[in-house]
């Protein structure tokens, strides 16, 4: 969608355009003409004739000329009325600032303006927005009146209040904004829509979001990827609100009980490529970094200071930050030897001593701006005696502009730095109060270099599946209306999907079970089959390491124990499965099915302290093989898998190919709710995985 | 040690006071001058008359005045010379400013200065310090040229030039000091003399110290909790550098791969109640709030702010950080209904919607201050177009004022809220940009007033230790030269500790092995016994499950195996040992010494992947019981401990147990380097524990 009638409008039709000051009908207009907006202005108003010097038109279609955005103030009630004279007159572009839809419940209203607007092919911003502001053209189309700098960040905002804190904040530090955009309720434009039309703008260099929900987690993956993977690359960074309010649900499966609303967040940013900020000062950091910085070609920094502990304090950042200190060459090192005295310190931390000068700093950052090993420098300086503070900020400056590898600095103190910091800011160097968030930011900027190198369509390629009988399956099932599906109902779907199962059936009488193990040929698991049982171990509903000959008498005994303790549990027999010897590592797979981002996947170590140590990570259907390897690699019981303490490397790839599987039975069946394989025993390298146990809900 | 001749002298000598301008004998002697210092001042120089209008004296000696504090500017070398003068002078107080002692390797050198003022009972600041600052009575006895704001905070720094940068950025945040002391080399006074002074001292109301190394950790504990848990609670936030520098031991056990350095001080801070601060700008946070508020009753946090969005960011900084979000009363709610608008949130967090104008934040903080489920209040505060600034700071400085209940602020923007924030700072309610870091300022703050609750002096009571024994068994081990005491040799000295051990005998033949197994009658482990074998069970040394009749030529096939697989290793046979039956949780305690701070202990949770989940503790012997329980509390497999999913509750009470004897047995043998009991199975409750395998190192 084509959305230069929403930022690069040549004529505005104000309509609930107010003669009230105060009003925001009245803020809008006034905006717009106080903040230099050059193109025309039609203030509609059918009760004023004149407002600030403009003619006002009574309705809409009065305007003679042709108009290229709206902006709507009229109450909720009308909207969709004025919305056809809108759609008559031919404008392209509408931004519905009025309140009073989605958010208080008037879901039906939201519906009506969402379908005007698609039917007549029209770019919606809103409704229950503060309006968007274009500082290249001057135009301010809300009601903010702080209009920002021109810069090369986009700024898209779900907080129509936080947009005035940012623009205010912003305005303090000198940050420039591209376009600013308070997206409301989102019925028609969202985030996903805005980042397409972003990838192309030229002015905007970084995308930066406050969230609070977003939907559709494909389409914003797709998107995003265009941003971030594009010829230029745009990052995106991103604050998101909620990561506690929701909680984990409640829930009966290890995988709902870890899945809080955020970690499916977690997994979207995560695989689409976006840089989360867990704060808004983080935000500002990393946004100071990425207006002004190339990106880096690896994690390696080099410091320079004038001081051992603010020295020492920096490389805990730097490592902390998840970035590496710099080795610098011994050639390097020789270099420094001869520019700085004795005493200096020539190992990373690079210390200058307390007494240096502008021209030890100049020096030594020439030196490893050249050492291959440095990727980015950063520069720490306190106040000393003999400190040159703005000489200092020159020769950075300098270097900066010569230079392709990042070099930032932290002047730490107070007014003694504060005009330095100031001539640092205005020429394009990064600058922090303290090295901690420079590291951070450092790490940011490295770490969205790195998602460049993402091999992000590296597609799985899944055989073996069987889509229609698994539909077929779940068609009886909905018959029936079962929603639950326990080990010995999920158990066939995730055969029909491929996933390795081991021998079982399910047996009804003690004669049955003995059978069925004499079949299996081996030690067999006794499992109880019960819709009403939802915890087999606890509730005594397993039996390990039965001989085939035992089946039977195992089995009345248990169905015995079973109906003592759960008179009212409906019992459907006993799953007799084979008995793994082999030694394996328990691993999780699971999913559970977000209200707005779809089906998430989980993937961790398994068994029955899952909860206790939570070592799981979370993505979204579709995975890529390459999302799936990457969910893996963050685990710390990875170094399980790959053979800790002298132990088997065990079958990585086959957890991989599960994932992708799962993935695949998720995109074809987007109803289900939630599914748990605990555990997936994962066995050594070239052996595969078993399935030893799994329950699916569906919606 | 009384420390009033350092912070309160009446008269200061200025040892190698220097005319030459820019020179540090120079600039202490303008900085006493020209920032008030009002008492007499003494320049020491034999080549000089006057001094800034000042008598020069050509040595101490020659002055005939009393004189409190010497400050010594002189060459390291003849610093002893001058000391013994200032000795015969009587002075009480010394400040070493000079460089060159431990820094640079010349140890002899500073230990004949810590002789001397020993000797003489003079209390010695340095040397290689920046020297201190008594604001209260205008004394900048330094050669920083700034006189921070009067004010409670005691800082104490382990680095000169973080000083400067320090006092530079307070200055500009308005934040006072009451003592500010560069303790340089600690050559006789550290740390912990100083909070012995400071819990006396009646301007200090909060200690700050940036910290690069401690020694002594029982002084430094003791000290500690005389400020901490005086009659007046006195905080102590500490930054700790060099989290990361040391890395973890390169060692052999595990408690060696996992006690970084800085664990150790993980121990040690928690330990003695000191509050960390992880970066710099976290350290300023916390003074912040800790210098103007009461310390809160409990966790439980409301929030009042103007807009939705930042509501829910605040509602995830307060549960992120460790706080509660405060459950309002009904009775509170429906005063909020009477003053505030309909569409307002009325549960927690408060919004006072975006057109609320100071009224509206003044009635609800006043309702909520009075609610009983409500420890602290943080008003959050978005420029919006009706946001009355000023007045709503107002009313936030009244409340604040009238409560002894911490209320604070975070007004989010820039220009426009920097005149009512300037405002509020004035008046002592702490204020910060962003409601993330007033949470965690809140937090720090609430967590202050739970370690006051600690009953940090809860001792164990261990019985059947016997020192005697294991006196006598570490001499013999001496005469034989060993250090390393493996399994077989480590088992003896946690016997005579009382640690609960399982039968188990070294067996040299294979005869000997069976009669063993014989005599405890039950299915036996074989483990091999060779001081060349670390990782017994990597090496095929360990036998699980070996029946008493099997256990002759099990021994025999070890032997067999192992002296292929390691012809070079001594073996020294096999231990024969009591196999257990009944299900516990495999825990691991170690120590490993920690160069300054002593010897550390850990628990955690062992088995094979120790090193992988890393869910361990540290603390530092001698310990509490009540530090041991805190110790447990904070593993994640605490869970299981309590019995996860259902299962058993275990003997905790016996693993405490267990951490007063390794505390007791590092206390009478501090020469203990490396210590590993691992497993230590911990059975269900009433059953105790039973050490599996263990490990020791000394000196």
């Amino acid at each position: 969608m084509n959305l230069d009638s929403i930022f690069y409008p040549k004529s505005i039709a104000i309509i609930g355009a107010s003669t009230e000051v105060g009003h925001v009908g009245n803020d809008i207009v006034k905006n717009l003409i106080s903040q230099g907006y050059e193109g025309k202005i039609f203030p509609v108003n059918p009760k004023a004739s004149e407002l600030y010097n403009l003619k006002c038109y009574p309705y809409v279609l009065a305007i003679k000329e042709k108009v290229d955005l709206a902006i709507i103030v009229v109450p909720s009630s009308i909207v969709p009325t004025v919305l056809e004279t809108v759609a008559k007159k031919k404008i392209r572009g509408v931004i519905i600032i009025s309140a009073g839809f989605k958010e208080v419940g008037n879901i039906d209203l939201e519906n009506q303006v969402k379908k005007i607007c698609q039917k007549n092919n029209i770019a919606l911003v809103g409704p229950n927005c503060l309006g968007i502001i274009n500082p290249e053209i001057k135009m301010n189309a809300s009601f903010a009146n702080i209009m920002p700098p021109n810069g090369n960040i986009a700024f898209i905002s779900q907080s129509g209040a936080l947009c005035t804190a940012i623009l205010d904040y912003a305005q303090k530090l000198d940050i420039g904004f591209s376009k600013f955009v308070s997206v409301g309720n989102k019925a028609l434009l969202s985030e996903a829509d805005l980042f397409e039309y972003l990838a192309n703008d030229k002015k905007t260099k970084v995308v930066a979001m406050y969230v609070e929900e977003l939907t559709n987690a494909p389409a914003i993956i797709a998107a995003a990827k265009k941003l971030t993977h594009g010829k230029n690359p745009k990052p995106i960074i991103a604050i998101k609100s909620g990561r506690t309010s929701d909680g984990a649900h409640a829930s009966a499966s290890h995988t709902g009980a870890l899945a809080g609303n955020d970690s499916a967040y977690q997994g979207l940013f995560s695989q689409s490529g976006i840089i989360r900020a867990e704060m808004i000062s983080e935000l500002f950091e990393y946004l100071r970094i990425f207006t002004h910085n190339k990106l880096p070609k690896g994690d390696r920094v080099a410091i320079v200071t004038n001081a051992g502990g603010p020295g020492v304090l920096t490389t805990d950042e730097v490592i902390l930050s998840g970035l590496k200190m710099a080795k610098i060459s011994k050639e390097t090192e020789n270099k420094l030897r001869k520019v700085l005295p004795a005493y200096a310190n020539f190992h990373n931390p690079i210390d200058v001593l307390g007494d240096a000068k502008a021209d030890r700093y100049k020096a030594a950052i020439d030196i490893l701006e050249k050492d291959k090993n440095v990727d980015s420098i950063l520069v720490v300086l306190t106040p000393q005696s003999m400190t040159e503070f703005d000489l200092t900020a020159k020769a950075i400056i300098s270097a900066k502009k010569k230079s392709s590898k990042p070099i930032v600095a932290s002047f730490i103190g107070g007014k003694l730095v504060e005009k330095s910091v100031k001539t640092l800011r205005a020429s394009g160097v990064s600058t922090f109060s303290f090295p901690e968030e420079a590291a951070k930011a450092l790490d940011a900027l490295t770490h969205f270099a790195n998602i460049r190198k993402d091999k992000y369509n590296t597609k799985f390629n899944i055989k073996n599946t069987n889509k229609q009988a698994a539909d077929k399956y779940f068609i009886e099932a909905k018959k029936r209306g079962q929603t639950i599906f326990p080990e010995a109902d999920a158990l066939p779907i995730l055969r029909d999907y491929g996933f390795p199962l081991l021998h079982s059936e399910v047996a009804k009488t003690a004669a049955e079970a003995k059978n069925i193990a004499h079949k299996i040929g081996k030690s067999v698991v006794l499992k109880i089959v019960s819709q009403n049982i939802l915890h087999k171990t606890d509730a005594g509903g397993v039996i390990l390491n039965v001989s085939p000959d035992d089946a039977g008498t195992k089995f009345t005994e248990m169905i015995k124990n079973i109906k003592q303790k759960f008179p009212l549990a409906k019992i459907d027999g006993v799953l007799v499965m084979e008995m793994v010897k082999e030694k394996g590592v328990e691993m999780i797979l699971g999913s559970v099915k977000d209200s707005g981002l779809g089906n998430t996947i989980m993937v961790g170590l398994g068994g029955t302290y899952v909860e206790i140590f939570k070592d799981v990570t979370f993505g979204l259907a579709p995975l890529t093989a390459y999302d799936a390897q990457k969910m893996i690699n963050k685990l710390k019981s990875k170094k399980i898998l790959d053979g800790a303490r002298g132990q088997a490397v065990m079958d990585t790839q086959a957890l991989i190919d599960c994932l992708g599987r799962l993935s695949q039975l998720l995109i074809d069946f987007p109803n289900i709710k939630e599914l748990d394989i605990n555990p997936l025993l994962v066995l050594p390298k070239g052996q595969g995985v078993k399935v030893l146990d799994a329950r699916i809900v569906i919606e």
